[in-house]
């Protein structure tokens, strides 16, 4: 198969690789369709983090192209979301719905064939993981969304379910990339009466405003505080998504949170510091961690084919798996907000 | 009046003092029936917080004296309890239930005659501080459950608020001081499942079990934490209650909690530093802040006067308020959980 195989920062490329194979009984093998860039993965590129010479990628739709014999919840041919992390669905913290805690579980994006940006991808227990799509034909806008289900949009859901947010609440969303876009669309699917996203790109601010914001701030830093606290009578939002990971942003996103309220942080934190002491004099919370989307999966999944969201509207560049390397510059560069690769041998 | 006079570390006086006045129309004056010495008065004693040279306590049950013009809610002649923080009771924080984030408000056991420690206490914004108990005879164990909702019990609950806890839940308690035990005492009232309570103490571990709990750790540090694994077959506990507000405490709260748990924290933070990455890797969240007692108190009230719960169960040691220095005293050297001052005049 072909992969693509990181070499070190701004360095990827895409090679003939061994086909994965089933190793375990319950592993299945997966046909990647779509696959797509997350701005996790820039971490590597940018050398901000660091990653082995192998496999990358973690997210991807696909059709699955044989199971282990332990496998039951999928069949060869069944067309299937993949989340970023495998877990087996059965432990302790797999039944309490944290399953990117799983006690056997892991993460792709790594080396063993375990690489989504790829042909073919191994995905360990495939019971617990993988997510069948109902058979059917779908069309390309439906196939796009449901790849998000791979991560930001459960991404995006995951940090208003760590803020405890309520209908009826006001939110805000610190960060425009496609995770802080998703956030704002699980707000409005949750039914948040008001959303604030911080943004100051126009296209991003556009497509926010599509999926329900219904405030833009321009500003940053401690001015985006006041701007949101001047927005919200001088009491702050119920909740707020921090979709960033900057010690900035978390900042930002204490800030405008009312006394009583939650941060709820997605963001893979990089230099993050969190001031207890004001958490604690302002009666604030937060909560943090990479969301379960799997836990997700099964009602958005439903919402996706419904129509009653379409998240894959964050998908804005698309090129072919040979041409990864322009997927990952056009996210780096901020001309893309996420980049979408169709595997050439699929669909 | 009488009252105590914070002069410095391990300085307190009992002195004569001009009787507090109405000063606004909404404020009321409070005979004070019965006070104590919470584990906060102990930071000042210590020398550990700075504190003026003025009254001191924060924690009172008594009978109104004099109302100001714009004073409803409460009338001459009630028995009272007063909440540790005053609040107006109609701010947007205080309609959300977080009273200690008033716009308005403040806290008791400072000058002004707003010290707690004394015959006379003048209690501003009374229509929203002050919550009357129903007419009637109570006796002396009663009024001792009832000054615990100025504080310590209503901060107990509070801390398993902050951490969301849902019956049927496994809660650790961090600390087992007044708090700590409230906590413990809150859990049960809660339909937690199972209650660990951390504690090296005989009497402090005997009255937990009387709270309600169900596991005693006498490990602390790393230990306590390999301890309360142990105890919940390598997951954690779902929620922790944080009540002392050491760096120490909040890791081991932190520590034992599962993945997707939260830790309430109501000790009030000293050098407390967050691990933020070990909250995001292990998918946990924290949410402090002093308690809004005042929101507690109906429901609480009702369980205290319907004999549901006992918490005046901390009080350990009495005294009155000429012999007060003894009061701190015995709960500096941890011979006392919590120190009751019954006022000459009162009764």
């Amino acid at each position: 198969m072909r992969a693509a195989i990181f070499n070190g920062p701004r360095d990827i490329s895409v090679v003939e690789r061994p086909d994965p194979r089933i190793e375990n009984r319950t592993d299945a093998i997966v046909r990647v369709t779509l696959a797509c860039v997350c701005g996790s993965d820039l971490w590597y590129w940018r050398g901000a983090s660091p990653h082995d010479r192998s496999g990358i990628g973690h997210e991807a739709v696909g059709v699955v192209e044989a199971v282990g014999s332990g496998v039951e919840a999928v069949r060869e041919g069944d067309l299937v979301v993949v989340p970023f992390a495998y877990s087996d669905g059965t432990c302790p913290n797999c039944r309490n719905g944290v399953q990117t805690a799983c006690m056997h579980g892991g993460f792709f994006g790594g080396g063993d064939g375990l690489g989504g940006q790829a042909e073919l991808l191994r995905v360990p227990h495939a019971n617990g993981t993988l997510v069948t799509v109902p058979a059917g034909t779908y069309d390309d806008s439906t196939l796009r969304s449901l790849l998000t289900l791979s991560d930001v949009m459960g991404t995006g859901h995951h940090a208003l379910v760590l803020a405890y947010v309520r209908p009826g609440d006001t939110i805000a969303v610190v960060g425009d990339g496609a995770v802080g876009l998703s956030a704002v669309l699980a707000a409005k699917r949750l039914g948040a009466a008001r959303i604030i996203a911080l943004s100051r790109n126009p296209a991003r601010q556009a497509l926010a405003r599509e999926f329900g914001a219904t405030d833009i701030v321009e500003e940053r830093g401690d001015a985006s505080v006041e701007r949101v606290l001047e927005l919200t009578d001088g009491v702050g939002v119920d909740a707020a998504a921090e979709c960033v990971g900057t010690n900035e942003s978390m900042a930002t996103a204490v800030g405008i949170t009312r006394a009583g309220g939650m941060t709820g942080a997605v963001g893979v934190p990089h230099g993050v510091e969190l001031p207890i002491g004001a958490l604690f004099s302002r009666k604030k919370g937060i909560k943090a961690g990479g969301a379960p989307v799997r836990a997700y999966l099964p009602e958005l999944l439903e919402d996706v084919l419904a129509g009653r969201i379409n998240p894959g509207r964050v998908f804005d560049f698309e090129t072919d798996l040979d041409h990864i390397v322009d997927a990952y510059e056009a996210m780096d560069e901020r001309r893309a907000i996420k980049s979408l690769v169709r595997l050439s041998t699929a669909a």
